[in-house]
């Protein structure tokens, strides 16, 4: 880090600074320039707290170089991650792009054998429907639990596809991993390290999902959570951003994809269906996102939007997720990718 | 709520958004206007999910009238709720501001008590500091867990501040509850909707933070979770939103406060530390925020900022607290409030 | 528009609001719900101003329901808007879709030349190029005034491309008018509006920047401005929005394209050289606004991006454009659009 | 400034980034750290473009070490600038609070005298009213234009108030420095870069309102534009950002008082009506304002909010601004100022 003296600090100023560098087992490097001084610290202060060093006095700011993350980036491991997506032949952050598609919610075996059959139909390789389902509001309905559970590993038995379900909370960990072939961790628990340290102890891939208004680095410290625990195969999956705009429920932020990529080696995939909360808006993000570079995109696909129980406004219809699957292969093709 | 329809919606689109009310157990009121026809709903609509009737053809939005949350609403309870802080004799929400100050995190014994007896000395009520630190990154110090609580209660026991400290897992509720007099839920929390249905069990107070990038609406939802499940003594305590800026960790909405109270009986806590993210705004954040209207306040302190293990450069040493003091006790003067 | 009273409005508060809405010359039409009013406003209230009747004792809030646009709306022009580049055969807004390239700033002959001839090598039909510059910064390059402007009719005479630059002021006006053959209305003046009225006066094209924080409300009624005046030859252009990501210079919010086009008829363009600021980004997002759907491009291109004068970070190498070209050209085929 | 080289970087990378910043005709220093190499920049690099260096092979980042502004920066100027208001007694920036209040537009001579002489008598020291209003829709009320100054002019006369009144285009200053005593430069125009060399010109003073996204870098870098031109006399108006808070218009930044005051010597004056859109948040900010140690004020006031031509929502009655001036004095006495 670089540390940015104040204009007028004085000699001892920058002495306590040398000290408090010294004291981190790290090594001073000054500069005095024609208005200011800075003091480069050398070593690896990758895991330091800059915070401390802001404190003293004569210091204006503490400028970061290194990334604070280290098992998550590029820098470590150069070749790319491939996650696969349970027993299916089928794996993300390869050539071949995969779908993960299915319902918001799990709401009954009808409805959910619907959907799967027919996004299974149009290509899909991953079934997402939720079991416990974190909502806004305490009196929505939140799931079908276990139970929910249950209709997934049936689909998955009926159709092949592998199932893509959220876990809420450390006591959920055991159960979801019993079911679930990815285990989901949605966007407002990205910052639950609790819960990032348990799934990080699971053997079973997880897609985590960007908070709401996670910077990158933070998006990737939480997949560091994870995989310091020894879970390695992660997802990163960008599902919009809070921002003023209020034509979208999100602000879909798809230069996301090629960054993520260049700092880091683990596959993303786009979510556009969160990523903007209106379904006439879905099938252009998609080919969007895969235009962008992204791995995998997972959809919300429901046979009667008018009654599903959450998240109508964002699905589309089997009808429409066929169409759509038509056309990003076509625009996978384009950047020489495969479905 | 209110359907807008579609310029050049049919008149087929319209009926089968009465249906789709009606289905709801609602009524319809149908207003044809010049350009456009609106179909009001009529009934409780409260929980309601009105994405469903986004899917509807010809439908081009839907307008919610009723707050969505209730128990935590000020058309329910006209009279302002106070919380009291333990066994002292402090309340939160009434004519007298409370103070709760400390350290980020505990770090040890020495430390502990003399931050606590240097805040109790100039006016503070509660004693904040972290047992169980949740922090962005995983290599950073987490905190003291057990240890940290059980030197909050020897700090309690010395000074008579009440203990204010996080919980961050529902693991953790039945031992933070064992020790502390408020179970503080911090903004990552604040979705963590398992989380706020275990605190909503327990017996004592809720200082529950604003999430970094929660509206009004989502803060008192998440609120009403706690609420729903039976603890009503909860603190709401903004703590800065996550913007474009950049001379400060988070953007302090001090216009929450009154408007907080104008839609919620609930006291309003502010945290200029988090707030802010600078030393040397928080005095003057603290003092317009009594002058706002808050009720309380909860600041980082530390008598050795340099050598912090979390949050230095936010932390304000105790003689800067005790001037602090001393203002915000003339700015509370001012508003006919007292310390 | 609809206006919601407040729980415990009386009569007298709804008989007032009725009797405003009769001024506006409007009808009203009262609905009595559960536990709320609204008083639906019945007839054109597009131009009226309806914070008037939110300051009305027992208004809780108005919420409209038309688009206060009308001449930039599909409601009023169905078939979509296309835009003629200058004298080329070009056009943006239909099946063909048009690139402009060219430097931040025009800063010398060799310089634009060089620059010129290889971007219409590559496909562009139009040539960018600063001759005005608005600079955040009073003590930066400020552009080369009429000699830039010379050099662009200069390079378009050489290479066919139809210019299209800066005009920062009315006074500017006249003088850009006779240079160019489509006027920019930068970012920072989207809502310069005796400058939107100044050039809805002119007879050439118009690509009208969104604002840095404009909503597409906001940014339709900055076009409608221009086309009151008469000039309905307006290209839209997103350009990225101001949001807390640190990665990038703006966020690129391309489900804006889609959207734009459902609700306008005119055709959208898309800047990702602004739009990200990173040069590494810009072919990526490039592809992207293709897939989603956008009409048109605009992309700052130098041969010596290190020696640039503005914005040497988010320039792209003649080879690079060359290249991108090639990628673009092959989604445009996926999206059955041509180049 | 700092240039980061990535990991990897080579040995000739180095040496390039060396070359350009020679170029600049500044001074390099290399410190090889464990992981990454960083080129400190020696000389006034103020000016420079920083961006030419990210194009640089090998670079990662390039971090600004000195603020880009000068003469509005507190480095260069230690004792507070106070700002005279016309020819009253008042000034801004000293111990005293100017308050400046009146109708966001001027409607009418009565309208209009009827609020001066009520603020008057409450404690204003400057009235307020636009005569050019910038208005997001080209079919709203856009201001009297000349006739609206005469009668600006008058209600000085008989209130001795001074002026305080918006210059949206350069073609109006003249016109409206003849009638005004300050000019203002609202928050649509901070970067029209054109105005603010106009009013740089001017020998009155200029209240220059942020940009409703603009960082205090870039709104102190609009005040350099028109210090740089000769004018020193300015005030920064802060009126709140954009964010994506739902309750309010804008989300008003409190911290920025005491920043502002930390980085520039210039008074800084709120604005809470703009600064939240509704007229019950008024009161409260006015009092968190003066709190936060705001210079003065901006307020909207009119005696017929229902019946305004524009801002009914956020506009307090005359009744209203009496209470709060009362209100206001008790907290600048305790926090030692005067009113």
């Amino acid at each position: 880090m670089i540390v940015v003296m104040k204009t007028g600090s004085t000699k001892q100023d920058v002495e306590h600074v040398v000290q408090l560098v010294r004291e981190m087992g790290l090594k001073e490097h000054i500069i005095v320039g024609e208005e200011r001084t800075v003091v480069a610290v050398i070593g690896n202060d990758r895991f330091k707290d800059r915070t401390v060093l802001e404190s003293a006095p004569g210091v204006d700011k503490v400028v970061p170089i290194l990334a604070p993350y280290k098992i998550a980036s590029r820098e470590v491991k150069k070749e790319r991650t491939t996650v696969s997506l349970g027993k299916t032949d089928a794996s993300i952050g390869g050539k071949r792009i995969g779908v993960i598609a299915g319902p918001c919610s799990v709401e009954s075996k009808p409805q959910l054998l619907e959907i799967a059959h027919a996004v299974k139909e149009s290509g899909a390789k991953g079934l997402r429907g939720g079991a416990f389902k974190p909502r806004t509001n305490p009196y929505s309905f939140q799931g079908l639990a276990e139970q929910g559970l249950e209709l997934l590993a049936l689909a998955r038995e009926e159709t092949g596809l592998a199932v893509v379900t959220e876990v809420m909370s450390i006591d959920q960990v055991a159960l979801v991993h019993r079911y679930a072939d990815v285990l989901q961790v949605g966007a407002r628990n990205m910052q639950n390290f609790n819960l990032l340290n348990a799934v990080g102890e699971q053997d079973k891939p997880v897609l985590l999902k960007r908070g709401m208004s996670a910077t990158l680095e933070e998006f990737l410290l939480a997949a560091e959570y994870i995989m310091a625990k020894g879970n390695t195969q992660i997802m990163l999956c960008e599902r919009g951003i809070r921002t003023y705009e209020d034509y979208v429920r999100n602000t879909l932020a798809l230069a996301a994809v090629p960054e993520l990529h260049r700092v880091s080696h683990l596959p993303v995939v786009v979510d556009p269906s969160q990523g903007t909360g209106k379904s006439q808006l879905v099938d252009s993000m998609c080919r969007a996102a895969i235009a962008a570079g992204a791995d995998g995109l997972i959809v919300e696909v429901h046979h009667d939007p008018e009654h599903a129980l959450t998240d109508g406004a964002q699905s589309i219809t089997p009808q429409q997720f066929d169409q759509m699957m038509k056309s990003i292969s076509r625009i996978a093709a384009a950047v020489d990718r495969e479905m």
